[in-house]
């Protein structure tokens, strides 16, 4: 197991109505004037946005709004954000939604403290300082209630990237599974895909004799393929919502992935889809997981057959790539299940778009025409990785 | 699932050679004065607390020192603790060692603030405030280094009892498994013991429809059935002794254990054991488990077969209750495998002493004749556990 710092400091408040407990939070952690940052008018017409404005007003937190945040969330509402705090003199950012708006918000805290171009995070500059951020989530998915991860879309050239840092992990996070319950079935289906791969990229390591952190991962895997399907026939049921958002977190702060290299390569596959079709980044990793596996699996039998017995109770005949191609077909009817399209053209994707794609994941912005990670992937095999979601 | 609150602000240093860093991190979390508490002399004669001394030292932190912690931690040395840290405006408790010496730095680090008797705490007052405490741990085994909880022997009657809150969570832990490689086999393995039962503990719950948490607490029981013999059978290996430490936390800081009841009756029956007899905890786990697991298993049929399938890879014969028997045959094999006692005896216990252990456990410090957990007993019911063990 190698060396590693854990470190998740963010308050959990997990249940029914704890959104009305918003502002007693704010407080506790010493905002004094809050920015609720939100995405579409969803959670206004709800209602949801209204009763963290009465929590603010009731713990005496003055607040400013804004709205608008895009899935596949943009550098332009950062800035935005970034100018409306400075000129209000907010101390904490409420995040009201899902990953978008949390990483959003997560920008906006970074930015606000800091001199230069908040884009220097998201060029690979460690964020050592932000505001406090708190979240109201809405969908199970991202993990960036949790998380010390952010990733934003630069207009500027339409290209996603992520930062990190201790410092924009959530000061507290509210997880009310029955916020879940009115997400339709596509967007519940997304974000199951999205726990999914953060699952995945965590198992797909260099790093030998690391059981505890595998098994444990297993254990969320098999989790979410019970209640995965079990949700989008039932979508208003409280627990499996429950489990579902339980493990969303769980996925994504790492408690289970440290101590082992990981392998990112899949979501920097990905990111090109969202941002070129703009589809749902979980769609988009529902058509890029099983490609990519395909592709790279055999670097290491030992690691995906083990995936393929437990995770997917493929019988151990011995021939471990039957049985790992096995597994992938079963991850696949898995995501088929839930109502995920598994190919390019489902994204109103071309074969000749390929080549954009592959040029962008490893040229765009500063990267040196390869992607590192369970293995090396050169920008002609990122094509041929493309070119197994046709 | 059930409403809750987490919060686990503790920062994780784990790997080779991060006691080296103690000093850096009571100054990172606000010590300027610290307690080095420690256990006995094997701590001083491996170097151990020579090199915490340096570190604190490089980083400008005075100290004072108090050993002396045994296991199964007493309330005289609380005392003696408290009294030191007023006199000597100590500000930062730092621990050395395991899971005893942790817990008694913890209630020192309650009492120090606290006008009151620190023994409050153990009969049923929260812990609000408290010095912070880092710790550089030893053992892994009670995982209190992740915990907000402590445990205590009063030494005015003898009975071990439990407090809690989130102001005695660590402020940071290191973790180190090579500290760890020096431990002898039987005391690696009651160790090993006590992880298997903060996680029984969490998975017996009368909550429906955890399936999260479920699978989460099978992969590290999963994980430990794999670790714990080849940790017996190669006592410095490295990475078996990381993935057993990491497994340790994980068991016992509540991740795996939110939004259900759990069962404590098992630690409550087993207190009694090594307050009685002076044996080590995880000893008395050894013997108090399988014996509860057999007179409470027929309470809830599909709980305990679903452990028996998943976690000890019985068949599913449909025949749930031979099932369940089959793996309490099992778990007691894996005990004796790793060294581990398994009856009253070995511990130097006698049929004419489970009357007094019952009354302990049931009537001692305020109790009211009753444990309440999965199952709700009677001190005679906690009577026929105990003759389960002869």
């Amino acid at each position: 197991m190698d060396n590693f710092k854990f470190y998740s400091p963010t308050y959990f408040a997990f249940g029914k109505g704890e959104e009305n407990n918003t502002g007693e939070l704010v407080k506790r952690f010493g905002g004094k004037k809050a920015l609720i940052h939100y995405g579409g008018g969803s959670a206004v017409k709800s209602g949801l946005i209204g009763r963290v404005k009465d929590s603010l007003e009731k713990a005496g937190i003055a607040y400013e709004e804004l709205g608008g945040v895009k899935p596949n969330p943009r550098s332009g509402l950062v800035y935005e954000g970034i100018d409306l705090c400075r000129k209000e003199g907010i101390d904490f950012i409420v995040a009201v939604g899902g990953g978008s708006v949390i990483d959003s918000a997560k920008a906006i805290a970074a930015g606000t403290v800091y001199d230069g171009d908040f884009w220097d995070f998201y060029s690979g500059k460690r964020i050592e300082k932000a505001l406090p951020v708190g979240t109201v989530l809405t969908i199970a998915a991202a993990g960036s209630e949790g998380s010390g991860d952010s990733v934003i879309t630069n207009e500027n050239g339409m290209f996603k990237r992520g930062a990190s840092g201790d410092a924009i992990r959530p000061a507290f996070s509210i997880l009310n599974p029955e916020l879940t319950t009115t997400l339709p079935a596509y967007q519940t289906a997304c974000g199951i895909t999205d726990i999914m791969a953060h699952l995945m990229e965590r198992y797909l390591t260099n790093t030998k004799d690391v059981v505890t952190t595998d098994r444990m991962i297993e254990g969320l895997m098999l989790a979410m393929i019970e209640e995965g399907p079990k949700v989008i026939k039932n979508l208003t049921d409280y627990d499996t919502r429950a489990n579902i958002m339980w493990a969303g977190m769980m996925a994504h702060n790492n408690s289970c992935g440290v101590g082992r290299s990981q392998d990112w390569n899949s979501h920097n596959i990905e990111h090109e889809l969202s941002t070129y079709y703009d589809c749902a980044h979980g769609a988009g990793l529902a058509v890029t997981f099983p490609a990519y596996l395909s592709y790279v699996y055999k670097h290491d039998l030992d690691r995906l057959s083990q995936w393929a017995v437990r995770v997917w109770g493929v019988e151990d005949n011995g021939d471990k790539e039957a049985m790992i191609l096995e597994a992938i077909e079963r991850y696949k009817a898995f995501l088929k299940e839930i109502g995920m399209p598994l190919t390019l053209s489902e994204l109103g994707g071309k074969e000749e778009d390929i080549d954009t794609l592959a040029r962008m994941a490893c040229r765009g912005d500063g990267r040196d025409g390869n992607l590192y990670g369970f293995v090396k992937l050169s920008e002609d095999e990122v094509k041929d990785v493309y070119r197994k979601m046709l």
